[in-house]
């Protein structure tokens, strides 16, 4: 519909609001609380967060994870970890929700997650690499790992990986925001999982 | 495979760099130049942006706007533009690739992109919302507008669009990150389109 003037856009207002494609309050979405959050059952899918640079990104990503109900987020290197002033900055709150690990050796975290019975992804620009929108695995149990900023997932890490997962991009650049980057996965992961 | 010792991790590198999980330098990414960017066909998918409070968030979405290679940005209310030192950190050049508009009226810009031809969505958390997991149209052309940090899309503005779209949301929070959100939709509206 073409844009109204102030009266009839008020009249549409109404009208929506009736017909309902009203906004919802804070008090419907059904937000969890933290003890339901901590009680429900979580979607078998980890993240793996290699020398990430920056906090906000890593708190960027805790939300998501929140969001998605994820399993946990294994924290690895030189990634700043909760308690973190820049990480709550931007989880707000859901650093207190999703469960976490610190790693300084990311190869004992791979470890540690493989045991469980998870397979492990690089989400990496690399040879024969798997393009998402193709990725498909019979494995429940998926964990995917996120590298630096800058300089990506170190080859000495893509070495555990059990294959490579890569964001087709076509634009100048071939590099998305790592917080987007992992919503981006995330989501094509889960997706088929939740409706 | 379980976490090899440093010389048998020397072995892998040596052996995936010949088998093919080798990461792609730079040089092999086949990156767009500006003038083959702006020369490239565009998938038909408009960006709308209403009252986004960072400009960080607003580069990092120019950003993904880049790498999926969509047709415009359409910069609204006091959602900051290019030129701007914030947009470019988190841009990367994208700022310069990726079309865009400004509109101090979100209601005009919307017109001018109905009339285009675009079917046009709102991303928020409304009665009646598309999941946006079943979400399909046979519109080619898609706008989607995402809102502010805090308080979302303007009810105003969502009277405006054919329908809306909204993320599934399980956890505490029920908020992601705007261009972590934007991510998310864009890539479920494209990933059919790129293969």
């Amino acid at each position: 519909m073409a844009m109204k003037k102030n009266g009839d856009n008020q009249f549409l207002i109404a009208m929506q609001l009736t017909l309902g494609m009203r906004k919802l309050s804070m008090g419907e979405l059904n937000r969890k609380s933290v003890d339901e959050y901590k009680q429900a059952e979580k979607l078998p899918v980890v993240v793996v967060l290699e020398n990430i640079r920056s906090a906000y990104n890593v708190g960027s990503i805790f939300r998501t994870a929140d969001a998605f109900l994820l399993a946990s987020i294994y924290i690895c290197g030189y990634t700043a970890h909760p308690p973190h002033k820049e990480i709550k900055k931007t989880a707000l709150g859901a650093e207190e929700t999703v469960d976490w690990k610190y790693f300084k050796n990311i190869g004992e975290a791979i470890q540690e997650i493989r045991g469980e019975g998870f397979k492990v992804y690089a989400v990496e620009q690399a040879e024969n690499s798997r393009k998402l929108g193709s990725f498909t695995t019979d494995n429940k149990k998926v964990a995917v790992i996120f590298g630096n900023e800058v300089t990506g997932i170190e080859q000495s890490t893509i070495v555990l990986c059990d294959e490579v997962i890569e964001i087709p991009q076509l634009g100048i650049k071939h590099s998305l925001n790592v917080a987007t980057a992992a919503g981006v996965v995330l989501w094509e992961l889960i997706r088929r999982r939740i409706g």
